[in-house]
Order: C-alpha cells, then sequence, then structure tokens
C-alpha cells in the first residue's frame, strides 16, 4: 500500500497543507486556507482534520495510507507541548492530545517549531543531508534552527535555535526587540533594521538607492551595481551573519550554515559576501564550514514538517 | 557480582584514574601517574593497562567486574577518533581500537574531550541532573562542555562546546589567541586576561590589591572588601560570562548554567554577580535559568569520564 505524510505549516494568517508520497517525498497535493480567526483550541485542529478530508478525497487516498502528519507552528514547543503561542492565541496547549481527537494512534503526529521544522526540511532536501546543520531564515525577521546528531535541537523548553536573538551589539540608544532586550542579530539583519540603515545612510551621503521605494532587492541590486552605500549596507548584514555563525560555529560544530529566508533571493552574492566576512572570525578549523542557499523557498514549512513526520516511526 | 567502572583523565602531564563503584559511583582508589613523555601512541594505552591491573589488584577486583572505562582526552574527539592533540603528540588516533589491544569488548570503552567529560559529571553529581546543560570552566583557559537531552555535544568534528573560543568583542590591537582568532571570551575571562587587566586599572588608579603578587584569590578577596579596580575587574568578567550565557540560552536553551575551574572558587559572590549581569542580557524566559557551582572540583575529569563509561551499555 502506498504511503503518504502531511506536513502543514500552521501561521497566524494561514495554514499551508502539502501531501507528500512517503518514499521519495514529492510533492503530490497542496492547499492553502485561513486560520481560523476564533475558539483557536478547537478550530484550527478542526480545519486540519476537514482538509485533510478533503485532499484526501480529492486524491483518492484512504486515510489509513497516511503513515503521518508533521505540523510547524509559530512558537517554541516541547514534547508537542506550546506553553504561549500569541500568533493563534494558544495557552497550555498539548497539540498532540488536540490532534489525536480527530486521528487514530496508527497515524504519526509530530509538531515542533516553524523555523527548527524549515532548518530540518533545508537539511533533508539535500542530496546528501548533514547530521549537524545551521539554518538561519532572514527575513522580516531572523529565525533559525539547529540539527544535531541529524535531530532538531528543541532545547529545554523548545526555546532552542533562535538565532535572531543572539546578543550581538551593546547600544542602549537601541530600541527594545520583541525578545525584550536590546542588542539581537535581528536588530541588525532583520529587513527593517535594513532598511532603515540604509535610509540612515543615503542622509550623508549620495546613493543610487530608490529610498522612497526602498527594498531589500533593491540594496542588494544597486549593491552589486557598486553603489556605495548599498556595499556598506549588504557588508554590515554579512558581517553580523558572520560573526553569529562563527560563535555557533564553536558551540554547535556545525557541517554547514543554510541561509534562507526572503533575504537570501540575493542569492550566491550573499553566500560569497558572508564566507568572506567568516574567515575574520572562524576558529580553530571552523573556518572550513561551508554556507549554503537554501532550497525550499516558500514551501520551507511543508517540506519541513512533511520529513519530521516521516522521519517518526 | 559487584561492578565498577574507571574514569581516567588524561593530560599532557598526568594521567589521573579513579576507580568507581558502579551503583552508588563511590570513588573507591584514585592514582596519579606522570604522562610517558615518549612513543604516545604505544606508551599511553601501556600506561592504562598496567595502571588499571595494579588498581584492580590492589582492591581485589578482577577484570570482569569492570563494566568501563572512560577517558577525557584534552583535544576534539569524535566518535573516539583524535585527528590531532598537540598536548599528546597524537595524529589521526583511534583511541578506541588503541584501547581494545589491551581490553576485551566486554568491557565498554568510551571517550570524550576533557571539558565535555567534566560537563557531563558536574550535572551527574547533582541531585536531579538535568536533561540540558551548560558547564563553564574558567581558568587559565576559559573552556566549556554542552548536555543536550543528556548527552555530550560533540558536534560534527569533535570541536562542540569550545565556550572560550565564542567572539566577543572586536579589537584588532588584542594578541592573537590560541585558537588563531582574536576577541574570544578566554581573552577576557581567562585568567591571564583578568590579571593583565587588573594591573592596567591600578596604573592609573589607587587600589589595595597587592600588584607584585597578583591572584584571581586576591582580586576576588579584595572586590568583597570593597576596593574599586577590584570591583571593575570582577563586574568585566562577570558581564562577559553573562554576555556569553544569553547567546548560549536562546540558541541552546538550558535548564541551569554550572559555573567551575578556578576561577569559580570565588564561589556565591561571582554566581551572584553573573546572575546579576545576566539579567541585563537576557531574553524571553531565558532570564529564569540559574547558575550554580560545579562541585567536583579536581576530580571532574575522572568523575565526568568514570559517568560516560557507566553510561554506556
Amino acid at each position: 500500500m502506498q504511503k503518504f505524510v502531511y506536513g502543514i505549516d500552521v501561521g497566524g494568517t494561514n495554514l499551508k497543507f502539502g501531501l507528500f508520497e512517503f518514499n521519495k517525498m514529492h510533492l503530490i497535493d497542496q492547499i492553502e486556507i485561513k486560520t481560523p480567526m476564533t475558539n483557536h483550541e478547537v478550530s484550527i485542529f478542526e480545519s486540519i482534520f476537514n482538509t485533510i478530508k478533503l485532499v484526501n478525497e480529492r486524491n483518492s487516498i484512504s486515510i489509513d495510507q497516511i503513515h503521518g502528519i508533521g505540523l510547524a507552528v509559530p512558537c517554541p514547543v516541547k514534547n508537542g507541548f506550546v506553553k504561549l503561542c500569541p500568533n493563534l492565541s494558544w495557552r497550555e496547549m498539548d497539540i498532540l492530545a488536540s490532534m489525536r481527537r480527530y486521528f487514530s494512534k496508527e497515524i504519526q503526529i509530530v509538531v515542533s517549531n516553524d523555523a527548527n521544522v524549515a532548518a530540518f526540511g533545508e537539511n533533508m532536501v539535500l542530496e546528501k543531508p548533514f547530521m549537524n546543520a545551521i539554518f538561519y531564515t532572514l527575513g522580516t525577521g531572523v529565525g533559525g534552527g539547529v540539527i544535531i546528531d541529524g535531530k532538531i535541537l528543541e532545547g529545554g523548553t523548545g526555546l532552542g535555535g533562535e538565532i535572531g536573538h543572539m546578543h550581538m551589539f551593546d547600544d542602549e540608544s537601541t530600541d527594545q526587540c520583541g525578545c525584550g532586550s536590546k542588542g539581537c542579530l535581528e536588530q541588525v539583519c532583520g529587513t527593517s533594521a535594513v532598511l532603515s540603515y540604509a535610509k540612515k545612510l543615503s542622509i550623508t551621503s549620495s546613493t543610487s538607492l530608490n529610498i522612497n521605494n526602498l527594498s531589500i532587492k533593491n540594496i542588494f541590486d544597486e549593491a552589486k551595481a557598486g553603489d556605495d552605500v548599498a556595499i556598506k549596507v549588504v557588508n554590515r548584514i554579512a558581517d553580523y551573519i558572520a560573526k553569529s555563525a562563527s560563535i555557533l560555529a564553536v558551540i554547535l560544530d556545525p557541517e554547514v550554515f543554510i541561509i534562507g529566508g526572503g533575504v537570501s533571493k540575493a542569492g550566491q552574492y550573499l553566500i560569497d559576501l558572508i564566507q568572506n566576512h567568516y574567515k575574520k572570525y572562524a576558529r580553530f578549523t571552523t573556518g572550513n564550514i561551508p554556507f549554503i542557499l537554501a532550497r525550499t523557498g516558500n514551501n520551507a514549512g511543508i517540506i519541513g514538517a512533511a520529513y519530521i513526520a516521516k522521519q517518526k516511526n
């Protein structure tokens, strides 16, 4: 009997579903629905059940062909348990128990934090996945995930791999970060920090940047074209990523750094920049660790979620 | 039949042996011999074999009562394999194979890096060991070890947990660190860095410190007595430890920080200082993670090594 797994990216706005063939992990079908806006404790799981039923039917798949369901959730999670998830109005939620009301024990249910899940997926889609990998997702926020000995590093309370909140600089005049502190990597490398910095530089320096309609793409395009302000901005991103990576390298000793998220659309140019700055900070043999681009793009969540479900037996 | 384990701390100067009763892990006997100075590939293992034979005999223990032997070695080690160990003139050494020439398969042989082993031991001697713990050893160097899900974090090449080489500051005028880079935690919190800083401050400020015969103990004693220079020095140590701990907290999400090494003889005073500085840098819920003092002192190596051997079945 052919088997399948579901990967579900549970976001505050949308629920994204991917149906994957178990052996080769080909994406068979996908669907995106709005996240229910009320009664999240129940309604999200009801939506998941109904959507899986729908997708199964339109693909002529029976429920006993489902090996497992993986969930990526936007909050810390430990052993399937979420203490607090502001995006979904969850508090003290046992996700596994909630899912079990709709799915029998024969179906593996696995849940993990979305950035960690993405890290897992990005690594698994490589021709030869690494046993120890670090994933950065560079977007509005800076997130990430850590794979140790082939497994997601959840940490003691599910807060593991919060790369964006590594303390990277001291500046009391900085605004408070969402984590409650100051000086986070995200406050330098998150997109709003990057745009602000470019705008600030452009006040005192002439630039080709489109300051009134500034975007990350514009900054990278102009940097590639030789604009001094843009070059300074992209080097600052790369420098801080590199510095944080050098710290992670001596603690976690990974085999690879995978760079994803919207900012990574800058491509190999960004990777080369980071790798150059990284050489300054590398210690011992850690200078040899490669940086590579992520591949799964917007599907990182469903792919990673499907892989954590596949792995569970 | 009563069972026993050996913990061996393999150093460049001495080999320290501890014989432990398996169930309660009481230290039954210990012995320290000089590390052989030539032919390290063979002589160290020969010494280990002969010493174990001797200790067994004087305790009336037969070799089949030995559950396992744990080794702590002063270099990165991965799956029992050492690429390079300058302190012991080892290169491309398969430690497990070398031990097997002297000990039968019935005896578990486990080897890991000495700082990681110490971390493991420090956690295991607690009344209730943690599943996720970070251990700092503050001495001439700054070392450490990370326990994730109850296991030592070795990393991809055995370099995991090198806390002392986290990049913590940018100063091109700093000397190069032993790791080949600059700006390491060790370059602020290692004892020679601490002594240099105190001497530097004393040039321009009056102090009760005994500058001509300065010691870490003197600095902490004078800090407790209210000397301004000494207070500045110990706060700098605590501040950097706290900052590095805040970074480790968001990545590894530990349940505890354990502080050991010679500097930790400053006791609860040091712990309180670190915890106070840590509050500035803590993110999310990581402010609740406690700092505690290490307990095993000079026996950290043999105790930790014995515990990794006990754990292996």
